[in-house]
């Protein structure tokens, strides 16, 4: 048995379908995001512009929770110590869940150590407590929701991303007496587009099913209080389960569920990846809560982020560039090929100064491979000119195709 | 199909069994560890000592930790904003990258969000990537190393605890030509007792086998530089994969493999639960980082801890109290009941202000519910002697029995 050809071979298709990741080591300068420092290739660090980041807001930089978060690590150290059952349960998480229970309008919220954790410990969890439940998966859903549901081990029915008939069709198939999960997200991150939670609402209504939706892109972004798409369209009361993210709006790190007091004590108490964790950092809890806290009563930075994202695409569409068309906050830039997609971001990173990573399967099918730009509040006009013009030069450069 | 009804149930069967867990909501008081706070059922906050960290070195409050962690904040920010591949890896992950891989004397490491997130996607995609591979596994491993190799989906083959002649008599009968993993702990941390490991990477190298060590409550405890049991023993290089955790005895968050540069590799390209997370926040990062140099040079919070746990296991049996004979820092105290533990531990929360959580199932096996006690440097004699005394109170009252 030669277990290292077997690992090798492994990394060498990678290398052949082009796709082998290579991470930038990057330091982002507080204050100044943005601006970056890149550590990769180079000798010493170099300055860059981050246009691939999720920290959508600019909230890791933010005075109020960069304070929140001093003033916990002085009050009461580094880690928390334990899980949560075993002296892991601190203040700042009750003072949080509290918070995040109340941000989308349900009786209880629980948090994770990532979204990914949150998503496939609840979905995996909530299943096998249903006897014989079947899930209804969007077939766009996040490889962690797609985790959750595999680790259920429960009948699956996948349906076309976004087609109510097709949802519908397979919910109509089934036995009336089975429980049933409808999956989805609000904001598809590689798309950009945003599920009709509405009428996949009225869908679980009348087949009896629960639902349980994936807000990670969209909480912090939109509504009157930035609870997310189900806040911004007065839905959440309608939604059995919420599940949102720490580490990208909100800008620190950890995941979460919001749902009724009752199915938050189910998961608490059956859920292994949550059982067996070591809790959140009470450092990471306290800064998740004056992030919160700012964006349910500021939306300047909405405001300027969504301003921002719609200059890009449209100077990127005036450009002739490929720019896929999104109702959200999300510019995705089409390539469709692995290695090329690579070799633009590499010539952006070392000649432009300008960072955004490729984006290639598994993260999305193979031949849809694309750049993702993600503006944010602190991008200004002249950063996007500078970025479209970048591109418009590299694709000449590359004999690339230009929208009609 | 009435949802209501079907989670009320599962609740109610913890209620039932005596082991609904009911979280306890401290604060700690840094540079005061294991003094703390607690804010449970209580008129607010009322002082206790806690008994049950897995900070078991108090280097959740060491000064180097803390500042390394405020100056990570005032220099990057709060969240990473993305996964390790877009955006998401900073210097300071580079940095604790490489200084794992040192501690361990392997080639690479790779942090994860979490010890089982560690343990799940590196044992469920190291066993997928090899064509047919078999687990052999320890039957006391803990649950994210059963939910790594369960979600794998290969063949497993259970041992019994610890017992060198089942795990060859396994490994003997199966076809020699299949890739073969023994997955096994140094510490068992319910236990207290020490994996024979270099009879266990006897036995891999007999039958082909590659190894995969978890050290989670064993890093930064045992050996000379703290790098855990295979340290001690002089054994690193012969394990394929050692796993740890930032979250215990580092005191900050987190969770690492080190292994060959090939085998990082796979994972870091292959694994979802990789993949897919946002990256450790980088003040965690640079708190690990701070904890792991200053444990690599200082034994005397090993050496503390070491002593303070001997004498309480001593105190203990010379009060006639269960102590369950260990070879390491846990002190678990048998009880065998679910409702009679967490009566114990409300007792001593309630009415002596010593925290110490019931561990019950499925931490445990049903009928071996415990107390489990980790002194740490902090914990000086007169506390330990308060907590004997308290015990043989509650012992008295209770009517339990005491040893010969």
């Amino acid at each position: 048995m030669d277990y290292k050809h077997i690992f090798s071979q492994a990394i060498e298709r990678l290398h052949k379908e082009g796709r082998y990741r290579v991470f930038i080591d990057i330091l982002r300068n507080k204050g100044h995001f943005p601006n970056a420092r890149c550590f990769a290739g180079h000798n010493g660090p170099t300055p860059i512009t981050v246009w691939c980041s999720n920290d959508y807001l600019s909230m890791g930089q933010n005075p109020d929770v960069i304070s929140a978060m001093e003033e916990a690590l002085n009050n009461v150290g580094a880690g928390s110590g334990g899980t949560r059952n075993i002296s892991g349960t601190t203040h700042y998480h009750s003072e949080l869940e509290a918070e995040l229970a109340e941000w989308h309008g349900k009786e209880a919220a629980l948090t994770f150590t990532s979204g990914f954790v949150s998503n496939e410990a609840t979905l995996s969890t909530i299943a096998k407590v249903l006897p014989g439940c079947v899930i209804f998966s969007d077939e766009l859903n996040h490889a962690s929701m797609i985790a959750g549901i595999r680790n259920s081990r429960c009948e699956k029915r996948i349906y076309r991303h976004n087609d109510l008939a097709h949802l519908e069709e397979l919910l109509a198939a089934e036995n009336p007496d089975l429980p049933k999960l409808i999956a989805f997200e609000s904001v598809y991150s590689m798309e950009g587009d945003i599920a009709p939670i509405a009428a996949i609402c009225d869908l679980a209504d009348k087949y009896n099913a629960i639902t349980y939706l994936d807000e990670v892109h969209a909480v912090g972004m939109y509504g009157p209080r930035g609870a997310g798409i189900a806040d911004r369209e007065g839905l959440a009361d309608r939604l059995t389960i919420i599940e949102g993210t720490l580490a990208k709006a909100i800008g620190v790190m950890g995941g979460y569920i919001a749902a009724d007091q009752l199915i938050v004590d189910v998961i608490r108490s059956y859920a292994p990846g949550f059982i067996f964790s070591t809790s959140l950092a009470p450092v990471l809890a306290a800064g998740a809560l004056a992030s919160i806290r700012h964006l349910k009563i500021s939306s300047k930075e909405r405001e300027a982020q969504q301003k921002h994202a719609a200059l890009l695409k449209q100077m990127f569409k005036d450009a002739g560039l490929p720019v896929m068309a999104t109702t959200t906050h999300i510019v995705p830039l089409f390539v469709g090929d692995a290695v090329k997609t690579k070799r633009i971001s590499d010539i952006l990173l070392n000649e432009y100064g300008a960072y955004v990573q490729p984006i290639n399967f598994p993260t999305v099918p193979r031949g849809t491979e694309r750049l993702r730009f993600t503006p944010g509040p602190t991008h200004n006009e002249a950063m996007l000119r500078e970025l479209t013009d970048s591109l418009v030069a590299i694709w000449h450069r590359l004999d690339m195709r230009f929208a009609a």
